[in-house]
Protein backbone atom coordinates (compact mmCIF):
# COMPACT_ATOMS: atom_id res chain seq x y z
CA UNK A 1 0.00 0.00 0.00
CA UNK A 2 1.37 3.62 -0.31
CA UNK A 3 3.27 4.85 1.97
CA UNK A 4 5.30 7.88 0.26
CA UNK A 5 4.21 11.20 -0.07
CA UNK A 6 4.07 14.11 -2.27
CA UNK A 7 4.67 17.89 -2.54
CA UNK A 8 2.97 19.65 -4.18
CA UNK A 9 3.39 23.91 -5.04
CA UNK A 10 0.46 25.93 -6.03
CA UNK A 11 0.46 27.07 -9.37
CA UNK A 12 -1.68 29.89 -8.43
CA UNK A 13 -4.41 31.20 -5.67
CA UNK A 14 -8.01 32.42 -6.35
CA UNK A 15 -9.11 35.78 -5.59
CA UNK A 16 -12.97 36.13 -4.81
CA UNK A 17 -15.40 38.47 -3.27
CA UNK A 18 -15.86 35.62 -0.87
CA UNK A 19 -13.26 35.63 2.24
CA UNK A 20 -15.47 33.39 4.54
CA UNK A 21 -16.16 29.49 3.99
CA UNK A 22 -20.11 29.31 2.91
CA UNK A 23 -21.71 26.50 1.72
CA UNK A 24 -24.56 27.78 -1.01
CA UNK A 25 -24.88 30.92 -3.35
CA UNK A 26 -21.73 30.75 -5.31
CA UNK A 27 -23.38 31.57 -8.36
CA UNK A 28 -23.29 35.48 -7.43
CA UNK A 29 -19.50 35.06 -6.50
CA UNK A 30 -17.29 37.37 -8.94
CA UNK A 31 -13.88 35.26 -9.44
CA UNK A 32 -10.49 34.62 -10.84
CA UNK A 33 -7.21 32.67 -10.81
CA UNK A 34 -4.27 34.44 -10.79
CA UNK A 35 -1.26 31.87 -12.02
CA UNK A 36 2.13 32.63 -9.92
CA UNK A 37 4.08 35.01 -11.88
CA UNK A 38 7.30 33.24 -10.38
CA UNK A 39 6.68 29.86 -11.94
CA UNK A 40 4.84 30.84 -15.40
CA UNK A 41 4.19 33.30 -18.35
CA UNK A 42 1.44 33.57 -19.70
CA UNK A 43 1.95 31.12 -22.30
CA UNK A 44 0.94 28.63 -19.84
CA UNK A 45 -2.58 29.65 -20.51
CA UNK A 46 -2.50 29.70 -24.64
CA UNK A 47 -5.35 28.31 -26.18
CA UNK A 48 -7.55 28.08 -22.69
CA UNK A 49 -10.04 30.55 -24.17
CA UNK A 50 -10.56 28.04 -26.81
CA UNK A 51 -12.43 26.16 -24.39
CA UNK A 52 -15.86 27.13 -22.19
CA UNK A 53 -15.15 25.43 -19.35
CA UNK A 54 -12.49 24.75 -17.19
CA UNK A 55 -11.49 21.95 -14.66
CA UNK A 56 -10.11 23.44 -11.25
CA UNK A 57 -8.23 21.51 -8.56
CA UNK A 58 -7.86 23.36 -5.52
CA UNK A 59 -6.91 22.88 -1.78
CA UNK A 60 -9.24 23.77 0.88
CA UNK A 61 -6.17 25.18 3.28
CA UNK A 62 -8.58 26.61 6.19
CA UNK A 63 -9.78 23.13 7.41
CA UNK A 64 -7.75 22.24 10.00
CA UNK A 65 -6.04 18.63 10.08
CA UNK A 66 -8.13 17.79 13.27
CA UNK A 67 -11.30 18.51 11.72
CA UNK A 68 -10.71 15.94 8.68
CA UNK A 69 -13.21 13.18 8.28
CA UNK A 70 -11.96 9.69 7.81
CA UNK A 71 -14.95 7.36 8.10
CA UNK A 72 -18.43 8.12 7.25
CA UNK A 73 -20.94 11.57 8.87
CA UNK A 74 -24.15 12.78 7.69
CA UNK A 75 -23.68 15.34 4.73
CA UNK A 76 -23.30 18.80 6.40
CA UNK A 77 -24.04 17.47 9.64
CA UNK A 78 -28.07 16.96 8.51
CA UNK A 79 -29.45 13.50 9.93
CA UNK A 80 -32.13 13.88 7.75
CA UNK A 81 -29.45 12.21 5.42
CA UNK A 82 -28.45 8.87 5.80
CA UNK A 83 -24.07 8.30 7.13
CA UNK A 84 -21.93 8.81 3.89
CA UNK A 85 -18.59 7.92 3.70
CA UNK A 86 -16.36 10.83 3.06
CA UNK A 87 -15.26 9.62 -0.85
CA UNK A 88 -19.14 9.71 -1.49
CA UNK A 89 -19.65 12.68 -0.72
CA UNK A 90 -18.14 16.61 -1.25
CA UNK A 91 -17.30 18.24 1.76
CA UNK A 92 -14.41 19.96 2.77
CA UNK A 93 -12.92 18.18 5.74
CA UNK A 94 -11.56 15.24 3.63
CA UNK A 95 -8.13 13.73 3.31
CA UNK A 96 -5.53 15.86 1.48
CA UNK A 97 -8.26 18.75 1.43
CA UNK A 98 -8.71 18.85 -2.35
CA UNK A 99 -11.83 20.32 -4.43
CA UNK A 100 -12.27 20.57 -7.71
CA UNK A 101 -15.03 22.26 -9.71
CA UNK A 102 -15.79 22.97 -13.11
CA UNK A 103 -16.27 26.23 -14.08
CA UNK A 104 -17.07 28.12 -17.38
CA UNK A 105 -14.17 30.73 -18.77
CA UNK A 106 -15.18 34.25 -19.00
CA UNK A 107 -11.87 35.32 -20.78
CA UNK A 108 -8.23 35.05 -20.03
CA UNK A 109 -6.03 37.79 -19.28
CA UNK A 110 -2.13 37.28 -19.54
CA UNK A 111 -2.28 35.13 -16.02
CA UNK A 112 -5.47 36.21 -14.68
CA UNK A 113 -8.44 33.45 -15.74
CA UNK A 114 -11.94 34.55 -15.07
CA UNK A 115 -14.44 32.31 -13.98
CA UNK A 116 -17.90 31.52 -13.39
CA UNK A 117 -18.78 29.23 -11.02
CA UNK A 118 -15.82 28.86 -9.11
CA UNK A 119 -16.38 27.65 -5.47
CA UNK A 120 -13.34 28.54 -3.48
CA UNK A 121 -12.92 31.30 -1.23
CA UNK A 122 -9.84 34.75 -1.49
CA UNK A 123 -6.72 33.23 -1.39
CA UNK A 124 -7.58 29.29 -1.88
CA UNK A 125 -4.10 28.02 -3.85
CA UNK A 126 -4.50 26.41 -6.96
CA UNK A 127 -3.06 23.27 -7.63
CA UNK A 128 -3.49 22.36 -11.58
CA UNK A 129 -5.87 23.64 -13.97
CA UNK A 130 -7.45 21.64 -16.88
CA UNK A 131 -9.57 22.15 -20.21
CA UNK A 132 -12.94 20.40 -20.00
CA UNK A 133 -13.28 17.89 -22.95
CA UNK A 134 -16.38 16.48 -24.21
CA UNK A 135 -14.73 13.26 -24.33
CA UNK A 136 -14.26 13.16 -20.67
CA UNK A 137 -17.61 13.59 -19.90
CA UNK A 138 -19.38 10.65 -17.59
CA UNK A 139 -20.40 7.89 -20.05
CA UNK A 140 -23.63 6.34 -19.51
CA UNK A 141 -26.57 7.86 -17.87
CA UNK A 142 -25.44 10.08 -14.70
CA UNK A 143 -27.57 8.28 -11.34
CA UNK A 144 -27.48 9.84 -7.38
CA UNK A 145 -29.13 9.63 -4.51
CA UNK A 146 -31.69 11.70 -2.87
CA UNK A 147 -29.69 13.22 -0.53
CA UNK A 148 -27.52 14.84 -3.32
CA UNK A 149 -29.89 16.74 -5.23
CA UNK A 150 -31.35 18.09 -1.85
CA UNK A 151 -28.22 19.26 -1.23
CA UNK A 152 -27.49 21.02 -4.46
CA UNK A 153 -30.95 22.95 -4.91
CA UNK A 154 -29.15 26.12 -3.33
CA UNK A 155 -25.44 25.61 -3.58
CA UNK A 156 -25.39 27.70 -7.04
CA UNK A 157 -28.23 30.29 -6.15
CA UNK B 1 1.61 35.16 -4.30
CA UNK B 2 1.79 31.25 -3.35
CA UNK B 3 4.99 30.38 -1.10
CA UNK B 4 3.47 27.26 0.64
CA UNK B 5 3.57 23.90 -0.31
CA UNK B 6 1.61 21.15 0.43
CA UNK B 7 2.05 17.25 1.37
CA UNK B 8 -0.18 15.17 0.19
CA UNK B 9 -0.81 10.97 1.32
CA UNK B 10 -2.54 8.96 -0.94
CA UNK B 11 -5.66 7.56 0.00
CA UNK B 12 -5.50 4.16 -2.40
CA UNK B 13 -3.46 2.56 -5.40
CA UNK B 14 -4.57 2.29 -8.86
CA UNK B 15 -4.57 -1.68 -9.47
CA UNK B 16 -5.17 -1.75 -13.58
CA UNK B 17 -4.30 -4.18 -16.24
CA UNK B 18 -1.82 -1.56 -17.81
CA UNK B 19 1.53 -1.38 -16.88
CA UNK B 20 3.13 0.93 -19.21
CA UNK B 21 2.14 4.88 -19.87
CA UNK B 22 -0.01 4.44 -23.55
CA UNK B 23 -1.94 7.08 -24.06
CA UNK B 24 -4.87 5.52 -26.39
CA UNK B 25 -7.52 2.29 -25.67
CA UNK B 26 -8.54 2.73 -22.27
CA UNK B 27 -11.67 0.70 -22.66
CA UNK B 28 -10.42 -2.07 -22.31
CA UNK B 29 -8.29 -1.91 -19.22
CA UNK B 30 -10.20 -3.43 -16.28
CA UNK B 31 -8.75 -1.28 -13.17
CA UNK B 32 -9.97 -0.38 -9.34
CA UNK B 33 -8.86 1.75 -6.90
CA UNK B 34 -7.62 0.09 -3.42
CA UNK B 35 -8.15 1.86 -0.78
CA UNK B 36 -5.48 2.05 2.09
CA UNK B 37 -6.46 0.03 4.68
CA UNK B 38 -4.09 1.60 7.16
CA UNK B 39 -5.69 4.67 6.85
CA UNK B 40 -9.73 3.88 6.59
CA UNK B 41 -12.44 1.30 6.56
CA UNK B 42 -15.41 0.65 4.33
CA UNK B 43 -17.16 3.11 6.30
CA UNK B 44 -15.15 6.11 3.86
CA UNK B 45 -17.13 4.15 0.70
CA UNK B 46 -20.62 4.29 2.61
CA UNK B 47 -23.30 5.33 -0.20
CA UNK B 48 -20.69 5.95 -2.89
CA UNK B 49 -22.55 2.71 -5.09
CA UNK B 50 -25.57 4.95 -5.27
CA UNK B 51 -23.98 7.09 -7.24
CA UNK B 52 -23.07 5.50 -10.90
CA UNK B 53 -19.72 7.72 -11.87
CA UNK B 54 -16.80 9.05 -9.27
CA UNK B 55 -14.31 11.80 -9.81
CA UNK B 56 -10.82 10.53 -9.25
CA UNK B 57 -8.09 12.69 -8.76
CA UNK B 58 -4.32 11.08 -8.63
CA UNK B 59 -0.49 11.63 -9.45
CA UNK B 60 0.97 10.62 -12.11
CA UNK B 61 4.12 9.98 -10.26
CA UNK B 62 6.46 8.11 -12.97
CA UNK B 63 7.06 11.33 -14.84
CA UNK B 64 9.94 12.52 -13.98
CA UNK B 65 10.72 16.56 -12.80
CA UNK B 66 12.51 17.12 -15.55
CA UNK B 67 10.05 16.59 -17.60
CA UNK B 68 7.57 18.50 -16.44
CA UNK B 69 5.99 21.45 -18.99
CA UNK B 70 5.27 24.60 -17.65
CA UNK B 71 4.97 26.56 -20.57
CA UNK B 72 3.31 26.03 -24.34
CA UNK B 73 3.68 22.73 -26.45
CA UNK B 74 2.45 20.65 -29.05
CA UNK B 75 -0.46 18.55 -27.23
CA UNK B 76 1.47 14.92 -27.92
CA UNK B 77 4.27 16.24 -29.87
CA UNK B 78 1.72 16.29 -32.83
CA UNK B 79 3.02 19.57 -34.72
CA UNK B 80 -0.19 19.13 -36.83
CA UNK B 81 -1.56 20.71 -33.83
CA UNK B 82 -0.94 24.44 -32.30
CA UNK B 83 1.09 25.22 -29.36
CA UNK B 84 -1.17 25.15 -26.46
CA UNK B 85 -0.16 26.24 -22.80
CA UNK B 86 -0.08 23.32 -20.29
CA UNK B 87 -3.39 24.56 -18.31
CA UNK B 88 -4.94 24.48 -21.72
CA UNK B 89 -4.31 20.69 -22.21
CA UNK B 90 -4.33 17.61 -20.29
CA UNK B 91 -1.19 15.97 -20.87
CA UNK B 92 0.66 14.21 -18.05
CA UNK B 93 3.63 16.25 -18.06
CA UNK B 94 2.30 18.84 -15.93
CA UNK B 95 2.94 21.20 -12.32
CA UNK B 96 1.99 19.00 -9.70
CA UNK B 97 1.31 15.99 -12.09
CA UNK B 98 -2.23 15.68 -10.99
CA UNK B 99 -4.79 13.80 -13.06
CA UNK B 100 -8.33 13.89 -13.26
CA UNK B 101 -10.75 11.39 -14.72
CA UNK B 102 -14.94 10.69 -14.42
CA UNK B 103 -15.37 6.80 -14.26
CA UNK B 104 -18.09 4.64 -13.79
CA UNK B 105 -18.64 2.58 -10.50
CA UNK B 106 -19.25 -0.73 -11.44
CA UNK B 107 -19.17 -1.90 -7.77
CA UNK B 108 -17.78 -1.38 -4.28
CA UNK B 109 -16.38 -4.31 -2.20
CA UNK B 110 -15.01 -3.41 1.14
CA UNK B 111 -12.11 -1.01 0.74
CA UNK B 112 -12.48 -1.81 -3.42
CA UNK B 113 -14.20 0.45 -6.18
CA UNK B 114 -14.13 -0.94 -9.22
CA UNK B 115 -14.57 1.05 -12.05
CA UNK B 116 -14.61 1.57 -16.11
CA UNK B 117 -13.31 4.13 -17.92
CA UNK B 118 -9.90 4.64 -15.78
CA UNK B 119 -7.19 6.02 -17.56
CA UNK B 120 -4.36 5.08 -14.95
CA UNK B 121 -1.60 2.56 -14.82
CA UNK B 122 -1.24 0.19 -12.24
CA UNK B 123 0.23 1.44 -9.02
CA UNK B 124 -0.35 4.97 -9.62
CA UNK B 125 -1.20 7.26 -6.24
CA UNK B 126 -5.15 8.07 -5.77
CA UNK B 127 -5.49 11.44 -4.07
CA UNK B 128 -8.79 11.53 -3.46
CA UNK B 129 -12.39 10.35 -4.93
CA UNK B 130 -15.45 12.63 -5.23
CA UNK B 131 -19.29 10.65 -6.24
CA UNK B 132 -20.09 13.25 -9.29
CA UNK B 133 -23.49 15.02 -9.43
CA UNK B 134 -25.04 16.30 -11.75
CA UNK B 135 -25.26 20.12 -10.04
CA UNK B 136 -21.40 20.16 -10.91
CA UNK B 137 -21.19 19.30 -14.60
CA UNK B 138 -20.41 21.89 -16.81
CA UNK B 139 -23.27 24.57 -16.87
CA UNK B 140 -23.92 26.38 -20.05
CA UNK B 141 -22.55 24.76 -23.83
CA UNK B 142 -19.47 22.92 -23.81
CA UNK B 143 -17.58 24.57 -26.42
CA UNK B 144 -13.62 23.12 -27.49
CA UNK B 145 -11.35 23.45 -30.30
CA UNK B 146 -10.89 20.61 -33.16
CA UNK B 147 -7.30 19.58 -32.03
CA UNK B 148 -9.00 18.39 -28.79
CA UNK B 149 -11.43 16.82 -30.19
CA UNK B 150 -9.09 14.69 -33.06
CA UNK B 151 -7.10 13.52 -30.21
CA UNK B 152 -10.09 12.18 -28.20
CA UNK B 153 -10.96 9.88 -31.14
CA UNK B 154 -8.98 7.00 -29.78
CA UNK B 155 -8.54 7.51 -26.55
CA UNK B 156 -11.63 5.34 -25.44
CA UNK B 157 -11.58 3.00 -28.03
Amino acid sequence: MPSRNFTLQPVGTVRSDRHEPIDDGWDAIAAHIEIDAEQFGPEALYGLDGFSHASVIFLFDRVPEEEIERGARHPRGNKDWPQIGIFAQRGKNRPNRLGHTICRILRVEGLHIYLEGLDAIDGTPVLDIKPVMEGFMPRGELKEPDWSKELMRGYWV
